[in-house]
C-alpha cells in the first residue's frame, strides 16, 4: 500500500504544470487582439465582492473538520486559481467555435468565477476524500460538462446565457453527489470526521462572509442590478432568521445546532438565484427565502437519515441540502412565476404560450440535473480508477496525508 | 429549576415564526408600489461596507468571552437580520402615518442597517447574560423606541433625520446599560466571563475589520462623503496611536493591555460621527479622536474601579467606555463646533440666535440620553420579570447552554 | 538586566506623544487651505481595499509565531496608522520645499498607504526581535529614506513617481534585510519561533486576503486601472498555481508545505508590480507570475541554506524570498519589456535611446536597493545602540514580554 502515495504525490506537481502550460499556450493564441481584452465597462467593486466572497468565503466556510483546515483552504484556493483560467479558456474555445460571442475581460473573469462556484459546491461533497489529483480532474471535467450543459441550455432552449450560469448550485450540488457516491465509505467508528468547535467558529466566519457578499454574486451578472441586490439581501434576511428557529425547533430540546446554521442561512441566496434580479415585490423574495430555508432544514434531516445511509452517500458538507434542494426549489419557483407574470400579461388567453415558457425552463432543469447526475457518476468511476490513486480509506479527512505538519495535531 | 429551560427553549422558535410572519404580512401591505423600491441611486459599495461592517465585524469583535463564541456571533447575526426588518418596517409605519418622508430600497436598508449598531451596542453590556428571548424583545423595543427618540428630535427640535440617526452611539450604550443594571450579577469567583489569548485574536480580528469600515459607516448617509471620508480616517488614526500610548501609560509596568486596544481605537471614529461630515480643517478631526481615546480610557479604568461597583453594574463588553462615553463627547464637540462656526459667520452679533442653536443641539442630546436610560430601565425591568424566563446566574456566559455542543468545551 | 526593561516601556507612551503632537502640529500647520483637502475625484472603493489590504491582511498574514498573534496583529497596527500620518507629512514638507506638486485627501493617504507596504515588509524581517521603540524609529526612518529614494528616482532619473512608488516591495525587503542583520541572533534550540497549525490558518487567513486585494493595490495609483487589475489577477492566478506545483516538488515525498503557499501565491503581484499597467498581452503577465513564484520557492530553499546562515541572517517571516526577488525580478522585466516595446516601435534604428532607457531604469533600480541596504544597516546599527533598549535574545517571539497576559500562554 505505501507504494503508491509516493507516486500520487509525484503527479501532483506534474499535472499542475501541464495544465499550466496548457493554458499560459492557450492564452498566447486565444485572447482576443489587443486592446480588445482591456475594453469592457469597468464593474471592479462587483467583481472585487464576487472574488472576495468565493476566494475567502468558501474556503473558510468548508472548514468543518477537525483536522483538515489547511487542505480545506487551500485546495479551495488552489481549485478555484486552476478553475478560472480553464474556464475563461472553455469560453474562448466555445467563441472560436463560434457558438457564443466573445465576452472580454473582467467580464469573461466574473463568468469564470461563478461558474467555479459549481465546483467548489462539488468539493464540499467529496471534501476529505478526494486527493489532490481528482480534486484537479474532477475540476477541469466540471467546467466542462457544465459548459455543455449551458450550452445545449442556450442553444436548444433560447435560455439566455445569464440566467444558465445561475444553474451553478443545482449542477454542482448532483455532480458533486454523484461523484461522492463512487467513493468508497469510510468506516463509522472514525473519528477524524467530525468538528470541533474552533473549526466551527473559522466557518461560521465564512459563512457570514458569503452571507454578505451573496447579494453581489446574485447581481453581478443581472441586468437590473438594484432588483438583484435588494431582493437577495430580503431573502437572505429572512432565510437567516428561519434557520435559528427551524435549528431550535428540529434539535433535542430546543438547542441551536451550528450545522443548521451554517447551511440554511445561505438557502435563501441560493432559492431567489435565478428569480432576483425580476421580482417585483419585495415579499415574493421574503417567501422564498423562507422557503427555502424550510427545505434545507427539514431536507437536512431526511437525507441524512433516511436518503444517505440507503444509497450509501456520505455527503460531507451538506452539500445537497445546502445547495441542491434550494437550487431545485427556486427553479420550480421560477417556472412558477414566469408562467403567474406571463399568464396575468396576455389575461390567461394564450394558453400554448405559457404551455411553452414552461416546457422551456423545467426542460432546461431537467436537462442540467441529469447531465449533473449522469456525468457525475462517471467522473466518479473514472477518479477511483488506479489510475488516479483514491485515497485509502484510513486517511481521509486528514492534513497530516498532504501536508509537512511536523510537531503537532491540528485544533485538538 | 430545571423545568423552566425546556419552555424558555420551547419559546423562542415560535416568537421567530410569529414575527417573520408579521414582517412578511406587513411587508405585503406597507411596501410602496412597484418600480418605486428599486429606484434610488445605486449607491452599492458603501452599503456593503456598513453591511460588512455590521454583520461581521460587530459579531467578531464581540467574541470576548471564553465559552461564549457560538452565542456572540450567532446571535448577533439574528438579531441583526430580524432587526432590520423589523426597522424597515417601523420606518414605513412611519411613513404610512405621514410623520416622515418615503424613502425606499438600499437608502432604507443602510438606514435600518445605522439604527441596528444601537442595538448591537447594547448587546455588548448583556452580553452573555440575556437569554435569545431576552435579546429578541430588546431588539424590537429598542429599535421602537430610537425611532420614537429619533421621531421627537426631528420634530420638535428641527435635527436633521441623517444627524438624529448618528445618536445610535449614545443609545445604544446608555440603553444597554440601563438594561443591564436589571441583571442579577454574576458571582464573583465565576470563571467564565473572562476572555482567553484565542478569543481575544478573533476580538481583534472583528476590531480590525470594524476600525477599517467605520469611514464608509460615517459618510454612507452624509451629503459630503469625502469629508466624512477623510476626517473620520484622519480622526480613527489618531485613536488608535493614543490607544497605544495610553494603554501602556496606564497599566502596570507599562505593558499594552488588549482591552484597551479593543476598546480605544473605535473611540475616534465615535467622537466624530456627529460632525464629521462638516469639518474644514483635518486636525480638528484629528484632536478630536485623540480626545475620545483618552476619555475612553481614562474612563474604563474610573468606571470599572468605582461606578461600576457602586451601581452594580455589569457591563461585559464595557460599552459604556467604549461607545458611550466618546459619544458624549463627539455630542457636545458638536455644539461647540457649531457655535463656533455660526458664531464666526455672524461675527459674535447676534448671540440669541447662537444660544438657540445650543439649545436644540444639547436639547437633542438630553432627549436621547434620558430616553436611553429610562426606556432602557424599564425595558430591563421587563426582560427580568418571569415571563421572559431569565437566566440562571449560575447558566451565565456558557454556550453549552444554547448549543449542541456534545463533545468538547470551547477553545480552552 | 530587568532594570533596563522598565524604562524601555516607559519610553512607548512618551514617543508616541511626542510624534502624536508633532503630527498634530504639523498638520494644523502644512495642510493646504480649506475645500482643497477634500476636493479630489473620488475613488473610494479602491482605496477602502487597499486600506483593508494592508490593515487587515497584513496584519494577519504575519501571525506565523507561536506566542507572537497579538504583537504581529497589533504593531503592524499601530505602525500604519503611525507610519500614515507621517508619510502624509513627510509629502507636505516636499511639497512645501517645491520639490513635488501638492496631491490632496484620499490621493495623499493612499501613496501613504502604499509607502507604509514597505514598512511593514521590513517589520516581518525583524518580527519578534524588535521592540515597539525600535519598531517605532524604525518606522520613520525607513519612511523618511524611502521618500529621499523616491525624490532622487523623480529627480535625477525621470522615473514617474507613481512608478517609483512600486519600489515599495524592494526598498522594505532590502531595508529589512539589512536592519534584522545587525540584530544578534536568538540560540538555535528556541522553541518559540516556530508556527503552529493554528496560527498557520491564521496567516493563510491573511495570505488569502492580501491575494485578494493586490489587483486593487496594484491598480490604486495606475492611469490604466482595467489593464492593472486584470494583469495583476492573471499573475496571481498562474503564480498560485506554480506555488503549490513547486511545494509538491521540492518539499520531501511530494507533501506541500504551507511557508511555500505564504510567500509564493503573492509573488506575481510583487512581480507584476511595475509592469501591470502597460502589459498589453495577457500570457506576459502570466508568465512573470510563474517566473516570480519559480525565483520564490527556489530562493527560499536556496537562501535559507547558504545565504541566510553564511551571513547570519535571520529574517523571520521570510521577506527575502516573498517580497525581494521577485520584486529584483520585476524590476528586470520592466527594463526587459520597455526595450522591446520601444525598440519594436522605432524598429530597432535608434539604439543609443534604447540604451538610455535602460540606463535609466537600471539606475533607478540599483540607486533604490544600494539606498535600502545602506540606509537600513545604518538604522540597524542605530536600533541596536544602548539607548533603544534592545530587547534580550531569551525574551525574542513572546508575546507576554510586551502584554498583559496574565493567565495562559497563547495557543498551545
Amino acid at each position: 500500500m505505501p507504494a503508491r502515495y509516493p507516486s500520487f504525490r509525484c503527479s501532483v506537481p506534474w499535472l499542475l504544470l501541464l495544465l499550466q502550460a496548457l493554458f499560459l499556450s492557450c492564452s498566447f493564441f486565444a485572447f482576443p487582439a489587443d486592446g480588445d481584452i482591456y475594453s469592457p465597462a469597468y464593474f471592479h467593486p462587483e467583481f472585487q465582492d464576487v472574488n472576495h466572497m468565493v476566494i475567502f468565503g468558501f474556503g473558510f466556510f468548508l472548514i468543518v473538520l477537525r483536522r483538515y483546515g489547511f487542505s480545506s483552504t487551500a485546495f479551495t484556493f488552489l481549485l478555484i486559481v486552476l478553475g478560472v483560467q480553464c474556464s475563461v479558456l472553455v469560453e474562448e474555445f466555445l467563441v472560436f467555435l463560434g457558438v457564443q460571442e466573445s465576452e472580454v475581460g473582467l467580464q469573461s473573469l466574473a463568468k469564470a468565477m461563478v461558474s467555479m462556484t459549481a465546483v467548489i459546491i462539488s468539493t464540499g461533497a467529496v471534501l476529505g476524500k478526494a486527493n489532490p489529483v481528482q480534486l484537479i480532474v474532477m475540476t477541469l471535467v466540471e467546467l466542462i460538462f457544465f459548459c455543455v450543459s449551458r450550452y445545449i441550455n442556450s442553444t436548444f432552449l433560447q435560455v439566455l446565457d445569464r440566467l444558465s450560469l445561475m444553474h451553478v448550485h443545482l449542477f454542482g450540488a448532483y455532480f458533486g453527489l454523484a461523484v461522492s457516491s463512487r467513493f468508497p465509505e469510510p468506516r463509522p467508528g472514525l473519528d477524524k470526521n467530525r468538528s470541533t468547535p474552533k473549526s466551527e467558529l473559522f466557518s461560521m466566519l465564512g459563512t457570514v462572509f458569503v452571507w454578505v457578499f451573496w447579494p453581489s454574486f446574485n447581481s453581478i451578472l443581472a441586468y437590473s442590478k438594484r432588483e438583484a441586490v435588494l431582493n437577495t439581501s430580503l431573502a437572505l434576511a429572512v432565510s437567516a432568521v428561519a434557520a435559528f428557529m427551524l435549528s431550535a425547533l428540529t434539535s433535542k430540546d430546543g438547542k441551536f445546532r451550528m450545522t443548521h446554521i451554517h447551511s440554511a442561512v445561505l438557502a435563501g441566496g441560493v432559492t431567489v438565484s435565478y428569480t432576483a434580479h425580476r421580482i417585483q415585490h419585495p415579499w415574493i423574495a421574503m417567501i422564498l427565502g423562507l422557503l427555502g430555508t424550510v427545505i434545507t432544514i427539514l431536507g437536512s434531516h431526511c437525507l441524512q437519515r433516511c436518503f444517505n445511509p440507503a444509497l450509501k452517500l456520505q455527503d460531507t458538507s451538506g452539500v445537497h441540502f445546502t445547495f441542491g434542494l434550494p437550487a431545485v426549489l427556486g427553479a420550480v419557483a421560477a417556472v412558477v412565476l414566469s408562467v403567474v407574470e406571463q399568464g396575468i400579461e396576455i389575461q390567461w388567453n394564450d394558453l400554448s404560450s405559457l404551455g411553452f415558457l414552461v416546457f422551456v425552463d423545467l426542460g432546461a432543469f431537467c436537462q442540467t440535473i441529469s447531465t449533473a447526475l449522469i456525468t457525475g457518476l462517471i467522473t466518479g468511476l473514472i477518479l477511483n480508477t488506479k489510475l488516479l490513486k483514491a485515497v485509502h480509506v484510513s486517511k481521509y479527512f486528514d492534513d497530516q496525508f498532504y501536508w509537512e505538519v511536523s510537531f503537532k495535531m491540528i485544533s485538538d
